[in-house]
């Protein structure tokens, strides 16, 4: 069975504020596969729309000039699959540049969602979101994910929902960002747990 | 719950024979991030060993080179986490070569089983072969994944099992292989079944 989603999903990928490995707050610079990985990911989940979020203009312009050559230049011709998965791409300076864009196209204020190593009072199983998902029309959730060492600590309390650690029990976790969004969004949105019963 | 697996699990990336864009059958180049991604995802979800299969022993060196620097030069006091995470990688060159190997570990010819986009007859729903990986102790499974435009039809033909698609009902399957292993371990191998019921 097709699950069909009735809420609008919608990813934004963060460059700031985020953590380096010293614990300090800093913004990160784009990674190139990113903006592929991710957006391929988003396109085939049916994803509404993925922002990525950078305060430098140097950075978004970067991003902009990537993305362009696959849309527009000869990139788009030499890979039609890439041009199509990147026109849901849109670039963003912060956080509520994005949650505006949402609201301008919905009518609605997202529900903003991150993911952490830990544990939190707002946590939210996967199960429950999946099913606020696929059964509630009234609803925009923004699924955020950090880069770097990962989001700011206020960042991550101002959000709405945090999902649980991908892999709570492993002594390891330390996944790419492009493998943790597409885990994450085949828990909410994928079909394996439809077409395939035990 | 802590999901335990008794079979062990191995992941292959295989680079020739594939498929380009062309249809034709071609040997592909190795990307750097395939090496560090899938090394990471393999180390959090328990996968015992990563294969990166190439047939040029000029990309061997290559891989050995950049799993050097994490492993041995600077990257790994820089980067402990990423030194662990390759410290599972081994490098081959052909697919009789990766057998043999799991063969001198565990005594015992891996089950081989690819991913593919069409159903097979030999197609085995992902929640089987989950429920074989947590139960059979006398079982070591080789998870295959292709690049470029995919593995040859005759590679896959020779698989004892394929995986269905992951997104079967989409209208856009053109995943990143990193994202591809991602899932499908998460699928696999994955807590969130366990702890996270609907």
């Amino acid at each position: 069975m097709k699950p069909v989603k009735k809420a609008k999903v919608y990813l934004g990928l963060l460059h700031y504020p985020m953590i380096n490995r010293r614990g300090e707050e800093v913004a990160t610079s784009v990674t190139n596969l990113d903006i592929h990985d991710i957006s391929r990911t988003a396109r085939t989940y049916g994803v509404d729309q993925f922002f990525i979020v950078h305060p430098s203009q140097k950075q978004r312009e970067l991003v902009q000039k990537i993305s362009g050559y696959w849309e527009k230049g000869f990139g788009g011709v030499y890979n039609a699959d890439r041009k199509e998965a990147l026109s849901r791409l849109t670039i963003c300076a912060d956080l509520e540049e994005v949650k505006q864009k949402i609201y301008e196209e919905t009518g609605k204020n997202p529900l903003t969602v991150a993911t952490d190593a830990k544990i939190y009072p707002q946590t939210l199983p996967y199960a429950a979101l999946r099913n606020r998902m696929m059964k509630e029309e009234n609803l925009a959730v923004l699924l955020l994910f950090g880069t770097g060492w990962g989001m700011t600590e206020a960042l991550k309390q101002s959000c709405d929902y945090i999902l649980p650690p991908i892999a709570l029990y492993s002594d390891y976790n330390h996944l790419s960002v492009r493998a943790a969004v597409a885990i994450i969004v085949d828990r909410l949105l994928g079909e394996a747990w439809f077409f395939d019963p035990a």
